[in-house]
């Protein structure tokens, strides 16, 4: 029995869980944030509901593997090193170049860093968590796990931007997708529960969270997906616009008085959304309270929510001509029963006949939230990204011996 | 009996058409081209497929107007200016302003001189098309028929971009659309084919020319459609992108060594869409001849210029929970047969059934393309904007009496 270790690093934080494989049992996780910044967070969760935090300065992500290392020998989570032996880590961008989970040599980390242009928040932290893991643990199976690779099976018809072609040729610009991990866990579980054929289904994905996207699913296989050449498109999110019409950059510049369109892709990012247009909070569960009470601006940006999601599925429908099943994943699909039932019940004419007695009982867990006779079916199926990268790890390890 | 003049300035241009009103017969009709420029170009059609042309400079808007009425006396078109009782003005931009055609005066001008910042391009060219007018004979009804007014019954679920609210409340950034005057037209001929009330009626107009817009009208009334802010944003179309990741710009403009970001629009605007992905022509039949000989390039835009159009018709059927009657029309839409054919032949999930046969025999006519069991009902019906202009003029002076 081995244990491998899943790891989410960003740019002041890092993400982790322990897995001891094959048995999938989650034997600790913890969250180091503010890395690198005064007085960092330092948090364990194990045993029995048992939590271990601690504060102090963390200089960078390689003081911070270490220190979880340490802990989980001081904590008796583990006795030695050797006991883990692979290391899965999320990496955001993988471009064109990374089509399945890799196992990291150093030429897959250079062009990790490479690949920064396309996530230049993500990619570099990511790189960073690699970095630690392998000077301090040089010898473990270390495996790169990526946002994008689920949907590199998109055709060019739905990556390719009515741009001048050469952008793509030279620059790679186009659609990539986010969110890839959680699309193909949700969607090959909901395969699971359908009587047809994997190569037959036709399933559409909804991963809500903070973060948004909609994905379509075509015999296992990702054929098209809200977010584009970053994740700043698609859906309206917590803090970000998705889809606009560009020309209101240069207007709103103008207005606004802001000279560098970079600041301008920044409101858009951290601004916008849910955040922007209710001018509460870029958190659903906030945003619907005030909507409970009749704000209008609440009401409105629910409703909006709401629409962009439909207008996704919808799309989706039409681009695999057909749909077996829609799945709700991620924080706010896995447990806002108001946000399926506002997206799903003006969608009688599609054959979508939710059980809304089912849907508003749903918090969190798996289950069917359709009528019997609903033509089509609509789950909700809690997300595991992390289990995917430990997978992930086992899987590329098994192929090495 | 009356003459009214329906009126499209852009501006280097003056399109015009003469009707005789009420019976709505077309006496003549012409365009100056090259307006402000050395040889301007003036063209006059009229009685039974005369034409007159004549090179010359036309310095201004106003020089254009008077030459065109001094040739309609010298051709025998009319015997005095007072046969011409109206002139109908196209207005792109009418912002939230406008709601319905309205008569010309001198506070109604100015209003569209403001509202050039929402259509730089276009409304001051329709201002001096006004203004030459005015001018010129200052006592005829005058009337701005604006593209916007038709979707001023957009809800604010549809119109709001989800960016900070006061991007719309200080600056009315919102979807304002276009086409309007087309999508009115082709919906209202489409509700009297259609057996059931009109305000339980649901139509998807698809507007495919060189610019291309789709609408979804319920009960008459446009509820959404694909252009936003500007007419850049929907569907690919002969040099305009439509929809893109915002994200796209700062790398792009930083890859291509671009400074100005409304240089990039620029580039959005007149050098994308079909053009761009192509890289063969804005014109769509340019393309379907290279692709009907294999280049791939043609083929590829063929089938996202198709994708495009298919995802904003499933969207807007969603938004309306139905559809009764999808529309083609303008010079795409009346005239290719295989774009409208590449559109809904995978669309059979949806309960539309193609007649390909007919559909294959329909060039610039009215008819029904979908098999008489088909769920939903296509149509072709050919768009007279100016028609609409002159019946608008007419409309208004009958209020007058």
């Amino acid at each position: 029995m081995s244990k491998t270790i899943a790891i989410n690093a960003g740019s002041s934080s890092l993400k982790w869980q322990l897995y001891q494989m094959p048995t999938e049992n989650v034997i600790a996780k913890g969250i180091v944030e503010r890395i690198g910044l005064e007085d960092s967070i330092f948090t364990i969760k194990y045993g029995d509901g048992q939590k271990f935090e601690t504060v102090e300065n963390i200089k960078d992500h390689e003081v911070a593997v270490q220190m979880l290392l340490d802990h989980l020998i001081e904590l008796k989570i583990i006795h030695s090193y050797e006991e883990i032996t692979g290391v899965g880590h999320r990496v955001v961008a993988g471009g064109e170049a990374f089509k399945d989970s890799t196992i990291i040599t150093d030429e897959v980390l250079e062009k990790i860093e490479e690949l920064a242009e396309l996530a230049p928040l993500h990619n570099p932290a990511n790189a960073m968590g690699i970095r630690a893991f392998r000077h301090i643990l040089p010898n473990i199976l270390s495996v790169a796990v990526f946002d994008t690779s689920f949907h590199t099976t998109m055709p060019a018809v739905n990556y390719m931007y009515s741009l001048p072609k050469e952008y793509y040729t030279k620059y790679a610009a186009r659609k990539y997708g986010a969110h890839g991990t959680s699309h193909r866990f949700v969607s090959q579980r909901a395969i699971e529960f359908l009587n047809k054929p994997a190569e037959e289904t036709k399933i559409i994905t909804c991963h809500i969270g903070n973060g948004a996207s909609i994905t379509a699913v075509k015999g296992g296989k990702s054929v098209d997906t809200s977010m584009g050449f970053t994740p700043l498109a698609g859906v309206t999110m917590g803090t970000r616009s998705g889809d606009i019409d560009a020309s209101l950059i240069p207007y709103l510049m103008r207005k606004e008085g802001i000279d560098d369109v970079n600041d301008f892709i920044d409101i858009l990012n951290k601004k916008s959304g849910i955040l922007g247009l209710s001018g509460i909070s870029s958190d659903m569960r906030d945003v619907q309270k005030a909507a409970a009470s009749h704000n209008d601006d609440a009401e409105l940006t629910l409703e909006i929510y709401a629409d962009r999601i439909r207008k996704y599925i919808a799309q989706y429908i039409a681009v695999m001509n057909g749909v077996d099943a829609i799945v709700f994943t991620a924080g706010v699909g896995e447990n806002a029963a108001y946000i399926r039932e506002a997206v799903l019940k003006p969608m009688t004419w599609f054959g979508i006949k939710l059980n809304t007695t089912v849907n508003n009982l749903i918090h969190g867990e798996e289950a069917e939230i359709t009528a019997p006779d609903s033509k089509v079916k609509v789950f909700v199926i809690p997300t595991d990204e992390e289990l995917v990268i430990a997978r992930d790890v086992q899987r590329l390890g098994a192929k090495l011996r």
